[in-house]
């Protein structure tokens, strides 16, 4: 039983597109880092938030990482308290899933305290309780991934099933965040409540199409179905100059390309050795509106979260 | 190049519960047979109409399998004309694909007597220009797994791409037809022209689990994704006994139930061990209600449409 643990959970793609709410995958180039340690007396404290964010709550209750933990704790029985020490990798509202890892990294060490660890689908469920702190309502899309890693399918909310479905060999993520920053909470209030029946037949197709060319390795299938015709259409208003980043995108090769999570980040996925003009391409189109982007390639496969010390 | 040449196309679960107007899969004990002749008089005739129904239009242009090959002699510049002789095994407004079955049968049989046959795709097109006579609207998923053999996914309707979906070794079909005729068109006018955001969310989660279960053989994953929430549920009203029957399959293991189609035939996917207990209470379920119903239980693979006879 350790006294202390580090655990890393990467950023995430939420939707990928075409799978809103329940397609996520890890984004291995981009992470938050959370030091647990255990002390006597009980409680969840939140000691330091460093890196790339720091202002967010320090109460445990208000925030992600300490929500996740003593909904851990409590679940599991555990004796004592907790501190946490939270390194935030993952800029603030980038659609990169930061509130997810920090709670993710977060329920990953502090199990590791723990006499009776708790398997990963408890650590799902109490990473979602953390979450809810920042999202406002319960989504597992940005959890799922960082948790498990790869491209992950969530089916279910209360009872979840997860579903690592397999990406084909020699396919890269490209990411591109422009500075700008966009609330969740904002980003979902642009959705309407409807979704029209022929829209429907068409998304499902194109998810139906892309989980298929996922499997089989059919890169062409993968291409034809990436489209989200859904909930892109109604977020792009949200980012200056999206239409045209895509549109670079897609000109110089990408098989898709939509918003990550809720933006602004947009992401794009490709063949390996096209990788670095479609990010040079996506980085100027965002240029031309007077926007600065930090881009990044990335794989997308497992690991998710996972322990990185060995001290004990 | 043949001067005549017989074709059977299999029936189809259309829909195959989650995935609406995008998914089908063949029933192999159920299909219709066209047999082809060469004329020298120009047109496409239809001589006769036998088997288990009869009352269809003789009228080429009214017929869907008249409709489809006058498509096809048009695409592919066929001389003389063609007569044509349909055999039906598929009952009228069951669910079953009747009319695509016959389209389907017609244009693989005409296609044998052309000197530069048509490939599948087009012989995809034509038999849905032959079917828009029946259902008054450009469908494909009854025609494509038809055509193509066992569980298929269409995305798009222009250029439709065809993927053929793997099902897990021993999962059978059980169908069951109960004595009455639902028309398409009565069944489509029931459906919502909208989707709610959070049934779309969780028929696309179902869908996205259904396809990834049916490629990695994942039977628990296929069975708790196995739910249609946006269809069934209007179109049930139509379907004396509908609950009953799906219960009454669900109780004796299937993997999931719901209406092939547009209905009234309802299916179920289960292991084939459970598949005779499955039949016998789903057609007790119906005769409860004062229902009689044919069945039967199916493997749900290829082939799709083939030419049976050898003569020249």
């Amino acid at each position: 039983m350790r006294d202390s643990a580090v655990a890393f959970a990467p950023a995430t793609v939420a939707n990928v597109g075409i799978g809103f709410d329940i397609l996520g995958h890890t984004v291995q180039a981009l992470g938050d880092r959370v030091t647990a340690r255990r002390t006597d007396k009980p409680g969840v404290r939140i000691t330091a938030i460093t890196g790339v964010v720091t202002r967010l709550p320090l109460d445990a209750q208000r925030n992600t990482a300490g929500k996740a933990v003593m909904s851990l704790w409590e679940a599991q029985g555990g004796q004592g308290g907790v501190e946490l020490q939270i390194e935030k990798g993952i800029p603030l509202s980038s659609g990169l899933g930061g509130s997810a890892a920090s709670a993710v990294a977060a329920v990953v060490a502090a199990n590791a305290l723990l006499p009776n660890p708790a398997d990963k689908m408890t650590l799902l469920k109490c990473a979602m309780h953390g979450e809810q702190v920042a999202s406002g309502s319960v989504h597992v899309d940005n959890i799922s991934p960082s948790l498990f890693g790869g491209l992950v399918l969530t089916v279910g909310v209360d009872n979840p099933r997860i579903k690592q479905v397999p990406v084909p060999g020699g396919v890269r993520c490209v990411l591109v965040h422009p500075h700008l920053e966009l609330e969740t909470r904002a980003a979902r209030g642009v959705l309407s409540a409807n979704v029209t029946l022929s829209d429907f037949v068409w998304q499902t197709a194109n998810l139906a199409g892309f989980i298929s060319g996922c499997y089989s390795g059919d890169l062409d299938l993968i291409r034809d179905s990436f489209e989200d015709v859904v909930i892109e259409r109604q977020r792009q208003t949200l980012i200056p100059g999206f239409p045209e980043v895509r549109t670079a995108a897609m000109a110089h090769g990408a098989l898709g390309c939509s918003i990550s999570g809720a933006g602004p980040t947009v992401f794009a996925w490709c063949e390996a050795p096209r990788a670095e003009a479609i990010r040079g391409a996506m980085v100027a189109a965002f240029s031309a509106h007077g926007l600065d982007a930090d881009s990044w390639v990335t794989m997308i496969e497992p690991p998710g979260a996972r322990i990185e010390d060995g001290t004990a």
